[in-house]
């Protein structure tokens, strides 16, 4: 009965500015695109690649991530870590969510009042 | 220090997807578009005619609200209501906004511990 490419596309408009919030915060221990995309999913939050690489690319652009590139192991991994403009973004955030949430409460309990 | 626009850009950008969740959530309730925007600001949510009126015939165009003119009053108004199909979409996102609430809480958990 719903169109799957509307559930799916209203989800991914829901889900993309969280992804943000999310990055910044779970940035500031310092970790590579891989084992954050992993980090993320442990913690119940399903995205991809294509979608986290770029991103990450971006935030940096932005100045809200920087970026080292870290040689030891075998494997070059560029590692991202949320800046001090990042972590006061993510602040910011942070409280719109909590706003969003308080809405949404309301909302939502007005269903069964 | 922050870019005042890049700021603006990404709180939308959160608060976007979140914005068709709360119509759908608070439209069981028949209302019309202004007393809805007074309704979302009394709950905390911040937002527009300009953004709200057009979201609410996107909605109504993809089969999430249905629509009636109420023509008792002086004024004629347009109230909305959340289809069935809309309730159901609702309920997938608020599991998904539970979601990312958790995935949040763990990474801003992360912050201090």
């Amino acid at each position: 009965m719903i169109d799957p490419d509307l559930l799916s596309t209203m989800r991914q408009e829901m889900r993309r500015g969280s992804v943000v919030l999310l990055c910044l915060l779970a940035l500031r221990q310092p970790d590579y695109g891989y084992a954050l995309l992993k980090s993320l999913e442990s913690s119940g939050l399903t995205t991809d690649a294509n979608t986290l690489y770029p991103l990450l690319r971006r935030l940096e652009r932005q100045g809200l991530l920087t970026s080292e590139w870290v040689t030891d192991d075998p494997r070059p991994r560029k590692y991202y870590r949320t800046s001090e403009m990042g972590s006061e973004v993510a602040a910011l955030l942070l409280d719109d969510w909590a706003a969003m949430t308080r809405s949404l409460d309301h909302f939502h309990r007005g269903e069964t009042t």
